[in-house]
């Protein structure tokens, strides 16, 4: 701490020129997925590598199949100094519908929305704003100290917003320059009351299967045949019916092997997030939680598994009315999967429970779809207990640990390809409008992101 | 019976007379729904006005809104004989594609197939051939004893293979000149045998609700909202799963009412006819009988009503995945009805047995579909019981009383405009390809459908 605090004055002394480089990066004209824009995404890589040498980085800007990589690494200042691949990407989305703009998307600027300052632009938060954050903690440190607290490898990826299609290929060939201790990805978001950091140390896994029923080989006439020939879409209403019992859980066996009560004293800092089932579910029309009784929408959602019947169809479904007992019926299933559940086990364990119910002049057909296990990090974690701590001595309210259920594929890359768990976190907000017209970053979120990257660092590398 | 003999005796002379009038009629090209063949669908009513003249019916071509129809009385040999409304339709379906036909289907033949004599042509069976059996039947029964044993009231249709239009109205405008006792409608089918004849005397009703079952006000994103959010599917499943019990009777509270069990003789009949499960499911790829438990498939499509899934559809149905949580379900559930089930009554019992299963803050719309009673005269009703016995007389078998779920709009317009029962007979085959490329009646059909049609005057007339 002693070495920190004059960093953390250096970012606040410098934040006017630190605002001035995000600026000239948004500047870049940097989408991938439109290939006119190829020349300015290189140009972006470059400009990435160039400021990276700037700080000590050995930095270059490496080919792929694709969009250039940016790859750096920097010494930390002892020799046993943890290790650490920090992740972000410069691409951007394509600005269409370009009228919907009220600044230009390309041409950052600072301006006042409802009594606070933002930074406009495309990629001002997804991801240039957030990627800088760190970059400036860095550079804030090493102009204060003149070296960084871990050992530090940057990764800047340029087809984030165009499908990753190098990403892969890249890790694999390069496993042995980017493996780390861990990685750290900053391209999510805080609580929605802008003062409280999140740490996701969960990412909920799915596991898919499209089943197809099947009784009589055509369809039928109900008037002829109803009453005795075996109708695939009560079949199917059964399957589908007998996932969930009357308290909400998955019925199929073995479902919850591997699931863990979540701690007790998590749960308290979820509930003191003071997010009531209505505040979640009542944006979207809903106000009671329809999952396993008991539970809070946040347990729910974070750390409990699910089974969701995404799509369903069968017999007539067009207009009017046709009295036909349908040959077939057909279910897309898919389940998030928590802590240590294996995909396979119940892909297997979900055919065999909907095989057992299939009469047996009738068939069931299967397909896959997806198969990832969730990936979670301790609660408990060193690196976890860090972060959260120096997130909390930055922020008026203290950084509370969550899961996610989308997919974050980079986090799953890193473990599997690289084996490394990742910190993720980030200062985001949700109506920093990403992916949408006037994008912007909150300036508190560039100016304390940059703050928290160098507590995170300090609290890391500090024995 | 003493008058009988001779004019079974007079058909079997006359057959091959009364087989250039049905090749007469046939030649007549009658096809109703393209207006291309209008002025022969006219022929064909004048046609048959002047045959029933000849035989001393007071008949005419009456117009309608659209096609003709075809009038005619002739008074019973009593004052008190009783009154029938016979009813057949004389337009024929479309005859393409024209190429698939073996023969002319307009110039009629006698052929012998697997060692059969049929008699080939449009209209041979779908109606023309079913309707002439009545016809000569009279004509030899006036030809024998100068009068006929009943009063006969006859009733031509010119439209009944493109929508009946004028049915209604027509049978409304005229409803005291066709009033009768009861009305006798040739237009179905013998057993599969050949050797069995059939009386139908149960036409099952029909009630159909679509079902819309609303959640959440959008499609939401399953790992966001997985677990906490009401998926409109999963409360589809368990209300189309809730309909039936393991017993495979409808739970519907209520829905049984006004459903009568079965007189044993009748279903003993119906197991002499010697169908198994097999043999009916066979054919369409199934075995297993799938409704309630412990009555064999003659009596659930037949005596039993029903509950069916025709059409199910929620959430993502095209290729691949898409994880959602689906704001809307949809079904179209229909009831087949037996005796005096109340469709009304029903349509309520159903609506509130789904509301009962849609969470507080979650929402269901029906939207009506049909609602017909059905239509059951008693097994041992003094017409049945009379037919019955005439035409075991005539056949191999002994008739058998079935019922019929598929709808027969006659029937229902009889009873509920005219307040007459309907005595449902045929002497059509499965495989007589009516509506098809090389229809065919069987020339055994034709005989003695004549002959059973004499004795059933004439058992009816009877004291």
């Amino acid at each position: 701490m002693i070495a920190l605090a004059p960093v953390l004055d250096a970012i606040d002394k410098n934040l006017d020129r630190s605002l001035e480089r995000l600026f000239e990066l948004i500047r870049l004209k940097s989408v991938s997925t439109d290939p006119a824009f190829d020349p300015e995404v290189r140009k972006a890589a470059e400009w990435l590598a160039a400021d990276l040498r700037s700080i000590g980085f050995d930095a270059s800007v490496r080919d792929t199949i694709g969009h250039p990589m940016v790859v750096g690494h920097h010494d930390g200042a002892a020799p046993d100094a943890p290790h650490v691949l920090f992740y972000g990407h410069y691409d951007v989305q394509p600005v269409d519908p370009l009228n919907l703009w009220t600044d230009d998307p390309f041409d950052p600027k600072i301006k006042t929305v409802d009594g606070r300052k933002v930074i406009t632009g495309r990629g001002s938060s997804d991801d240039k704003g957030q990627l800088m954050t760190f970059v400036e903690a860095c550079r804030n440190y090493k102009t204060v100290h003149g070296a960084l607290p871990c050992r530090v490898t940057i990764l800047f990826e340029g087809e984030e917003e165009s499908g990753s299609k190098s990403l892969k290929p890249f890790l694999e060939a390069n496993a042995d320059e980017l493996r780390a201790d861990f990685a750290m990805v900053c391209d999510t978001g805080m609580w929605d009351d802008r003062e409280t950091p999140v740490i996701c140390v969960g990412l909920r896994g799915l596991v898919g299967e499209l089943i197809t029923i099947r009784g009589s080989d055509r369809d039928l006439h109900s008037g002829i045949y109803g009453g005795a020939a075996a109708n695939a879409n009560h079949i199917m209403a059964r399957v589908l019916a007998d996932l969930h019992d009357e308290t909400g859980r998955v019925t199929i066996p073995g479902f919850y092997e591997g699931v863990e009560e979540t701690p007790s004293q998590i749960l308290e800092s979820w509930n003191r997030l003071g997010q009531t089932a209505d505040d979640f579910l009542g944006p979207i029309g809903l106000s009671i939680p329809a999952g396993e009784k008991g539970r809070t929408v946040q347990e729910l959602t974070w750390a409990r598994p699910t089974a969701e019947v995404n799509g369903m169809w069968g017999g007539y479904t067009g207009d009017g009315f046709k009295t036909v007992i349908p040959a077939e019926a057909h279910a897309k299933v898919s389940f998030r999967l928590v802590h240590d559940q294996d995909p396979a086990a119940i892909r297997a364990a979900f055919r065999k429970f909907v095989e057992e119910r299939i009469p047996a002049d009738c068939s069931v057909e299967f397909q896959p779809h997806g198969g990832s296990p969730a990936l979670q990090i301790p609660y408990d974690a060193p690196i976890i207990l860090k972060a959260k701590a120096a997130l909390s001595d930055e922020w008026p309210k203290p950084a509370v640990m969550v899961a996610t259920g989308g997919s974050i594929p980079i986090v799953g890359d890193f473990k599997h390809l690289l084996g490394m768990d990742t910190l993720l976190t980030g200062f985001g907000l949700d109506d920093d409008r990403i992916h949408s017209p006037n994008e912007k970053y909150e300036f508190i979120s560039f100016h304390k992101g940059q703050r928290s990257w160098a507590r995170i660092l300090d609290a890391i590398a500090a024995k």
